[in-house]
């Protein structure tokens, strides 16, 4: 009897044109069935955006390494919907995004497309993980990560992931291997932002944000900032439901006939 | 002694022309002093998308009721960074974003535009509020709101909020007053999801997203679902930080030399 191959789900957020999300393909095709459904055009920096006042387009391209490739013109959070709504015959053993071209550790996860590819699919509750290298560069090289990402990834399918709850790994770049792998949280920091301003040939104000990422706890070990900084790979819980689970703190703003 | 009036920056995902917003100012330049800087067009469904592969305009507008008035052309993030960064003259002391035409209670939370700006203010360390109706009707009549709005406001100004909490207020539609508010937690359930199929004139396939929120306890009392189900105003606190709190329960992704 032959074990069952995993379907697989892939998608981004860098767009079907992207290394990053070629390379996935090529590796999760040796563990399983993979089919990719990603954003016609990039879309960094899209989070949980969905496409609700407009159409959306869907185009099958040749395959790749055995996986089936579709580009959808909308969000990663569209592809994944589109994906298992619309393309797949049966809902996805997992769903894994990526690999990023660049960060998404500590609060960069709330503006990510990539792992708001892996929130959706967690939305649907299938296990899912997003996968970001800390480099821009187009023409990165993803091959350190490989072996770090089959074993991650048969180590969700095997374990699965609690419904609400998935993975934001990143690995850091400019190493030729990784010795570490470890589970932290996103370290507390944030972005001080400025917009360049700029005319266009008309004279006209156009404005493009620029800034820097500020560690407010560069000396914590137990942060994913901490781990990229240090050669280590970071693998950080997060939760889809934002909810705050101590909303009696808040009663104040309990309000009703009675106490008015 | 005049006691100083509160900067009060003003956004939300329907764009600068929609009713809710202009409702939203005029009923706070009453208690403070108002800037609204909201998208050129529609956001819905933008969630925290940031706009950083692409230039972004500003346009100052006619004040209204007072309040400056800007249009960004970009999502509701970005009207609160390009608001703080660079329209501001001191960072606000809260940041309302709204009157959202349609409902942002449950799993909208994550989707939403409106709390999209709520949640980079959050980000900012401003205290932060989403307001919402229930209607998705363009001239809906959001007056019953404005007494609990000026309400909520003003304890949200007076007790502030602990850093990375902001609060998702839902409006229950179709009630020509409100008795009751209360603060409860996001209600469990998901979208089932289909897309529509269409062909264009030239034949060629489009989908839009079409949908219908299944709610998974529908009996339980302390959601917001039951609450705007039960004409009672919701109040649900949420965390910008995804972070799940017990990264232990992962320690079988934790791999090193040592235990490989």
């Amino acid at each position: 009897m032959t074990e069952k191959r995993p379907l697989i789900l892939v998608s981004n957020d860098d767009g079907i044109s992207a290394k990053g999300v070629h390379e996935l393909v090529r590796v999760l095709s040796g563990i399983g069935d993979v089919v990719c459904v990603c954003p016609e055009s990039p879309q960094s920096g899209m989070s949980m955006a969905l496409t609700v006042n407009s159409p959306l387009r869907v185009k099958k391209l040749e395959d790749y390494h055995g996986a089936g490739m579709y580009k959808v013109s909308g969000t990663p959070v569209d592809c994944i919907k589109m994906a298992v709504d619309n393309l797949l015959e049966r809902k996805p053993d997992i769903v894994v995004s990526g690999i990023n071209h660049g960060s998404n550790a500590a609060i960069n996860v709330v503006y990510s497309g990539t792992m708001g590819a892996a929130f959706e699919g967690c939305a649907y509750g299938i296990p899912s993980v997003g996968l970001s290298l800390t480099s821009h560069n187009e023409d990165a090289d993803f091959s350190p990560c490989y072996p770090w990402i089959i074993k991650i990834v048969k180590l969700v399918l095997e374990k699965g992931l609690p419904y609400g709850i998935c993975l934001n790994v990143n690995f850091p770049a400019h190493y030729e291997q990784f010795e570490e792998m470890r589970v932290v949280r996103s370290c507390k920091g944030r972005w001080n932002d400025r917009y360049e301003e700029y005319l266009d040939p008309a004279k006209r104000k156009f404005y493009w944000l620029a800034g820097r990422f500020e560690n407010e706890e560069p000396e914590s070990e137990d942060t994913d900032e901490w781990c990229l900084n240090h050669g280590i790979i970071s693998v950080v819980p997060v939760m889809l439901d934002p909810t705050f689970p101590h909303p009696e703190q808040f009663s104040y703003l309990n309000s009703s006939p009675d106490n008015q």
